[in-house]
């Protein structure tokens, strides 16, 4: 075996297996109180462990396909979806994390490398939506297969937190947008109202855009200005995509 | 076979093991200059692939033990450290990462999942530096085993980026430090000249660090003020550790 080892034995690790799952985020009114929010597609587990219940998107890692490639192949299967922002969140490899009630059913071990992405929500509308996959409100999913409840939460925390010092907020908006909707998308992942002077004041500051030149039209008698990107992509190891 | 898959048939996944290895950082002279710059230890490969080149520390990932666990576990045995600050890096699998020239005798693929240490100079001088250890300066490594190279060049990157917005800088010091060991910390890391004035003002503006109220003795007719972290552990999911 090929391993990263200095010396010693090389122990059994034949019953640990590779998954890459992803965290798919987009913004859409809530159900009860229309209130923008985050949500995220779930597919329904057909099968043991966990048959029946709600899990991420995902699958094994194939001996032959990238990290990120494998990532994109499940999305794009179970949800239709190629989201511009895929980025890797974190691997999780707790010894019980696949092991549901009946030890005998399932005795070998998953690690689960996690990419969480960000979509618009007209690509949002357009993914498939049926009876074994679901769009929920992030913050009200019901209890999910292996430990998908603790992912979800610390995606949850990593938008929210990333969503403050980088210009991620951009990949649920068109390319070119006004800076209220841009306070729109930060308000509805933060869950709160944010002061649109000193919000604006901030995002001009951050050098993350500048103005296309052109004004939103069909609305007010002052149209509001129209703003681009000037983000480069996430800092990320080169993958193979 | 526990899979997070929907559907579909599972495919051959056992040709992919997981191994666990870490970046180590000190801040310690470098031989040339004298400047406090970063430094890590390396290990030497003692079996094919890459024998004889240097290497990341790590190990193939045992199935009973957690990742952290086992990120812990090789660099005790390795380097005997047991840093105060270890963090998920990144995971790397890229199909051919692990592969060197002779394909026949490598064949099998190997997923890293990485984390990053960092440590003061003083424990960094109790580590084991041997034959089959040695510690390099970070931006002068040799050329490593597997893609270790491009993981030792994210890792330098992802420190360099987060010590702007994140107060790990404290994990390279003792519990009171002044603000001018600090800032030699962050110019060792960042390898650049920061404006002390400037400098002072942000870490009192960030509310990372508060006055212990005691004083730098043994030093000029003004002792400078000793601070203590206010900073909060990293971010991370809960790991079984």
């Amino acid at each position: 075996m090929s391993t990263d080892v200095l010396a010693g034995p090389v122990p059994a690790t034949d019953h640990v297996t590779v998954a890459v799952s992803t965290v798919i985020f987009a913004l859409r009114p809530h159900p009860t109180t229309g209130v923008s929010t985050l949500w995220l597609p779930l597919v329904r587990r057909i099968r043991e462990p966990y048959e029946g219940q709600w899990a991420l998107p995902g699958g094994p890692l194939e001996s032959d396909e990238d990290l990120v490639t494998s990532a994109r192949r499940t999305l794009e299967r179970t949800t239709g979806l190629d989201p511009r922002h895929l980025e890797q969140l974190y691997s999780f490899g707790a010894v019980d994390r696949s092991r549901a009630g009946d030890e005998q059913q399932c005795r070998d071990r998953v690690v689960s490398i996690v990419y969480w992405a960000l979509v618009r929500a007209e690509e949002a509308e357009r993914a498939v939506n049926g009876q074994n996959v679901r769009w929920f409100v992030a913050d009200e999913v019901p209890e999910l297969a292996f430990d998908h409840n603790a992912i979800v939460r610390y995606a949850l925390a990593r938008l929210r937190s990333k969503i403050t010092y980088s210009p991620i907020a951009h990949a649920f908006l068109d390319d070119e947008f006004t800076l209220a909707q841009l306070r729109a998308v930060h308000e509805g992942v933060l869950l709160r109202p944010l002061d649109p002077a000193n919000f604006r004041r901030q995002v001009l500051a951050s050098s993350s855009v500048e103005p296309t030149g052109q004004f939103l039209t069909g609305t007010s008698h002052r149209p509001p200005a129209l703003y681009r990107s000037l983000s480069r992509p996430t800092h990320q190891p080169e993958e193979q995509a």
